[in-house]
Formats: structure tokens, C-alpha cells, sequence
């Protein structure tokens, strides 16, 4: 089967899936989106994606194009056209497309794409050797909360770490805390066994699978505290780890060359990931 | 005739000129642009602004798609099929298509678009009044000196200030410093005569306009100051006014509905504005 992509209310060949050069999304990045997971094809996550995005859509004023539920009938079309059980879908939505100004345009629909592909799952050699880090100064706007496409700073941030060898950039404030990941979430485990990750607010991303591993981990007894820490703590930690949609719960076992703890992936890091795996990905009872 | 636009190596009717969904333009705001002016056929600053490009490409490691002499050829030939004497020539250029992931794509060309289209010259009426702007806190990331299409932040200033019934938002770093306006350079006049805007920096961009300001002041024997402002220094000045490739000078008369001056288009402003007029736009000796 040739891919297929969702493009305002067409289904497309991938290949001539296109938007017009005065698309928003294209000349402003004046648009936002989410990746959703889909496992044997149910869609992970799916209602607090939905209503992150949404909530990104009210935050720029950006109208939603369609109900909810409509919404999720083109989701589940685009994926049952693919034929593809498991992998990730990309939905995106911009103001639509509009004669180049800064304002606002009135009376333009939004622009709706969706595309889906297969992905290779983390490997068990990755999984079990952790990831490393490479810490760099958080240079993005001061609405990370808003999961729009503006994200050259992420694309900079992550190319300086593929430079250096590393999975992830983590970025530092002006303050010296690590705000997130380039597409990640980021956490530690203290001494005391303390989970920790920085609290929301408008300079991190409140990532879908951070929320799941929060409520992962009490479920589990452990403490979670939602407070930033730095580079020299988390390279002082127990353990680290990253979170996201696609990775789920990745071992963090080098920051800026110097190792977390043994410099082996820690237990509780390992037993969210199968926590996290079974009871969200798998749909099973932990 | 119909407008005819530049996308990759064609020239397309403007309703069919589109980009691949999974440009890097479009879902990573990983592109640059550049809007120039052009009258009776000859393009305004043209190396200003093909030097501006070129050092944008440079900062975000995007490589040039094509010479500078081939890019002014296709400037040319898209102004020419589009059979308009006056008006302003769009150029964006993106890392290119590529399947979705954060880091730089390899071996991927970069896209090229390009359009043109009339614009209507400032109203005399509008120079006579001036034009009213508001402070907004200076929300963007830190690399404002690159011209790159990551705009999103500058679309919500902008409307910020259009739905207070001014023209531009003027940006106010942590300081207290005014930075730029959405898509404009901010000047004032201060008591002593001395012509005052920002200094360039990571914080601004360097409008080509303003290059060409600053030059004209000199020449004029106006003393120019590069040094930030508050707001409060602005409402207090004699004259104040915004600078742009498509504005040129414009008076600003009121900022945050404070009247500056005596509430009309200051003398070293107008003169400004009939110089970059004169010698720059129309290529006649001041």
C-alpha cells in the first residue's frame, strides 16, 4: 500500500500532499500540532492530546476546524488507509491559508494535515545502555507551553546534540535549571528516591507521557516532586531519564560526558518504562 | 495576467503553488525569508537584502540553493511573468523535504519559493497623522537576528496591537528596553536632536532600512546614537517613528496613547522619510 496523507478534507497520495505556499503554517509557523502513538490501532493517549491540542488551538486564537469527534474520525480513516497497526500519527493545524500579514486573517478556515508512518520501536540494546545528554542554553520563546510548529530553536538544539554524539539537548535557563528537553521531558531520582521533574508553567512543554508517569509513579508509591533542578544535580543523580511520545521512558546515563550514577540505567527508570509500556501502551493492567 | 509564483525550479499559477507537507518550512519553521521592495522594475537595497539572506542561511547551516547570480535571475524573471512595475518580491527559503525528525536532514536540497504582488503605498493621509503603536513584553527567542520564518510570536504582538487600534507593537526585553517593533525598527528624537534606535544585537533584526537610515542621517549631519530606550524615554521624545522595507519612515504619534511630542509627525522624521523616498526608492539625488 502506497502512504496516504490528510490534507483539508482530501485524502491524498503522500507524495502530492501538499499546502499552499501562503499556508500560515509555511510563512509564519503560525500553526500547531501533536504526535499521537498508535498501538494495534488504538491511538494512545488520545483524549489529552486532543485536549492539549486544543487547548494550543485557544491559546492562539487559532479556531478549531472541526468537532472533536470529527476530528477523530479523520484520525482513524487516515490510519485505517495506511494499513499500518502501530506507529505514530502527525496531525497539524494552521490558521489557514491568507494573503501575507502579520494580523490575524478573518474569515480563513484552518488548515488541517495529517500523516502517519511506521516507527522502529527503541531497540532493548538502547533501552539497556541509557542515552546521553548534552546540556545547552535554552534560547526559545517563553511560550513553550504552547505546542506550536515554531521550532527552529528545537531543531538547532537537537542537531547540537546529534553533533556531540548525544540523543537529547538539555536546555538550561537563565537560571542555571534545565528547563526540557529538545522533544523530551526530563527527570532525575535523588538520593532520597525522590522522582523528580520541573513543574509546568510556560517554559516547559506538559508532555502527554509526563502526565502518565506521574500518575505511574504515585500509582506506585513513589514521591514525585514537580521542581527544577540543574545540571550539576541531575549529573549527581541516582538516575535520570527522558519521557516523550515516541521514546517513552529512555535512560539518561551521560550528561555533558559525565556519568549518572553507576552510568548503567537505574531500577526505578527501568520499571516506569514497563510500567508505562504495559499499563498505557499495551493497555494492560500493571 | 494571472500571478505566477517561484516554488522549486518552477513557475506555477499562484493558486497551484504549494509545498510538500513534511517541508521543514512548514512543520519545523526551519526556513528564512526576505521581503524586498521593488519600483519601476529595480529592486530597493537588493544587496542588503541578498546579504542579509546569505548570512541567515549561514547561522541556521542551511546551504544555498543556488548562486547568487541564478537567485537574481529567478528575482527577475518572477517579477517580469508577474508583469508588475511596483511592488514587493517575497523570497523564503527552507532546509527543504525531508521525513519528519528534528535534526538537519542529510542530502536533502533546500525549497525555494518566491512571489510578488502590488502593494499600496502608504496613505499621504496616514504619513500626516502618524501612527499609534503599544508596548507588548519582547516574548521571541534569542536569535532575532536571523530572519527566519519562526514568526509566530510576531503574528500575536501584531495582532496584540491591531486589536488596541494601533500599527505596530514596540517589544520590551526584561530590562525595560524597548527591542523592535513585530516587523519594524523603532527610533526616537531626543530633545538634543540625536537620532536614537537600538543597537543591533542577537535581540533585533537589522532592518536593511534601518542600515540605510542611519547612513542618510549621517550624511545629513544628524548625530545617530545606537543605544536602547525605555518606553517612558519614547513617550517623553520630540519625535518617534517606525522603520520598514515597506513603510519606509512612518510617524509615530502616539505610543500606549501617550501623545509624543506635540501629538504630530516630527521635522527630522519627514525629512527622513522625503530622503529615503528620493534617494533610496526612487533613485534621485537628495
Amino acid at each position: 500500500m502506497s502512504r496516504v496523507a490528510y490534507v483539508n478534507g482530501q485524502y491524498l497520495p503522500f507524495r502530492a500532499a501538499g499546502v499552499h505556499v501562503e499556508d500560515r503554517g509555511f510563512q509564519f509557523a503560525d500553526g500547531v500540532y501533536e504526535v499521537v502513538y498508535f498501538h494495534q490501532g488504538r491511538l494512545i493517549d488520545e483524549t489529552g492530546h486532543l485536549d492539549r491540542l486544543e487547548r494550543s488551538l485557544r491559546e492562539l486564537s487559532i479556531a478549531e476546524p472541526m468537532s472533536r469527534r470529527a476530528l477523530q474520525a479523520v484520525m482513524r480513516e487516515i490510519i485505517r488507509r495506511n494499513v499500518i497497526a502501530s506507529g505514530i500519527l502527525y496531525i497539524q493545524i494552521t490558521r489557514g491559508v491568507a494573503r501575507r500579514d502579520h494580523p490575524f486573517p478573518v474569515g480563513v478556515a484552518p488548515g488541517v494535515v495529517m500523516t502517519v508512518r511506521r516507527i522502529k520501536p527503541t531497540s532493548a540494546a538502547t533501552v539497556a545502555a541509557g542515552v546521553a545528554v548534552v546540556s545547552t542554553p535554552d534560547i526559545r520563546w517563553k511560550r513553550c507551553d504552547i505546542k506550536s510548529v515554531s521550532l527552529l530553536p528545537n531543531v538547532l538544539m537537537k542537531q547540537t546534540a546529534k553533533q556531540a554524539g548525544a540523543y537529547e539537548a538539555w536546555m538550561v535557563d537563565e537560571r542555571g535549571f534545565v528547563t526540557e528537553g529538545a522533544s523530551t521531558n526530563a527527570w532525575i531520582v535523588t538520593a532520597d528516591g525522590e522522582l523528580v521533574t520541573r513543574e509546568t508553567s510556560s517554559a516547559i512543554l506538559n508532555g502527554i507521557t509526563r502526565i502518565a508517569l506521574i500518575a505511574l509513579a504515585r500509582q506506585a508509591g513513589v514521591r514525585v516532586v514537580e521542581r527544577p533542578f540543574t545540571i550539576a544535580e541531575a549529573q549527581a543523580a541516582k538516575e535520570a531519564f527522558l519521557s516523550s511520545t515516541t521514546s517513552y521512558v529512555l535512560p539518561v546515563t551521560r550528561i555533558d560526558g559525565h556519568p549518572v550514577g553507576d552510568g548503567k540505567p537505574g531500577p526505578l527508570t527501568l520499571n516506569l518504562r514497563q510500567s508505562y509500556e504495559s499499563t498505557v501502551v499495551r493497555g494492560v493492567a500493571a
